[in-house]
């Protein structure tokens, strides 16, 4: 069994640069960020437009893969639990999941409010949120 | 910029086992099924209970990663769209995204209801919905 190679599609831009002072979700205050695409994927964008709600799936190139157990939101005073049951950003592998809503779309320019997503940190799919289930 | 590469932390044991006769997506009717983690992640466990709602991303890899533009659910009545405003598993980085609801776990064997991908296929993550943001 084997799983693949990730192409990065694009890469975040957003004032955010420092893990420490970012938010742990996106809806605890995150800046409005771009997301910034590959020419090679444009035909992936056609359909996208301003108010969806869309899922970001980021590489999270400044996670630990070494880590299991972690302390939920880096807090010592809560019970260390498995990573599979939080949302630390250090696992096997560091994927995360950010729910946006698209502010604007230019090109291969896409404005988004509500991305934690580190300054820079590559970007791997984009999907959109399903209603029915709130995915 | 680069991503990474993945690491399968389990496999999907389900009675599906053809893309065309799988439902689209886990609410529509999907059996229940077992994601098997492998012995090294089993500390990443941890915390996860009966009932949970989870996201469980997967490597679809019966995916096609050539393809930007498709037929929504395979529709050619369809207008033709980008794969980023589509659940298409056809997609650069084919990953799945799947939230699935904890019947059981008996040590690496996660019993979960309405998970849609196929026998087999590689897990790559697992994460807690966030009520809040219904993640």
């Amino acid at each position: 069994m084997a799983a693949g190679e990730l192409i990065p599609i694009g890469v975040v831009h957003s004032p955010l640069t420092d893990r420490a002072a970012a938010p742990k979700q996106g809806h605890e205050g995150a800046p409005d960020a771009w997301v910034v695409f590959e020419s090679a994927v444009a035909d992936g964008l056609d359909g996208i437009r301003e108010g969806d709600e869309l899922i970001v799936l980021t590489w999270l190139d400044r996670a630990r893969r070494d880590v299991l157990r972690v302390h939920p939101r880096g807090d010592p005073a809560k019970r260390e639990q498995g990573v599979f049951s939080t949302r630390s950003p250090d696992r096997p592998n560091p994927i995360g999941l950010h729910r946006v809503r698209v502010l604007a779309l230019h090109g291969l320019r896409l404005k988004v409010a509500d991305l934690e997503a580190l300054d820079s940190t590559p970007v791997i799919d984009v999907k959109p949120v399903i209603a029915t289930d709130g995915r």
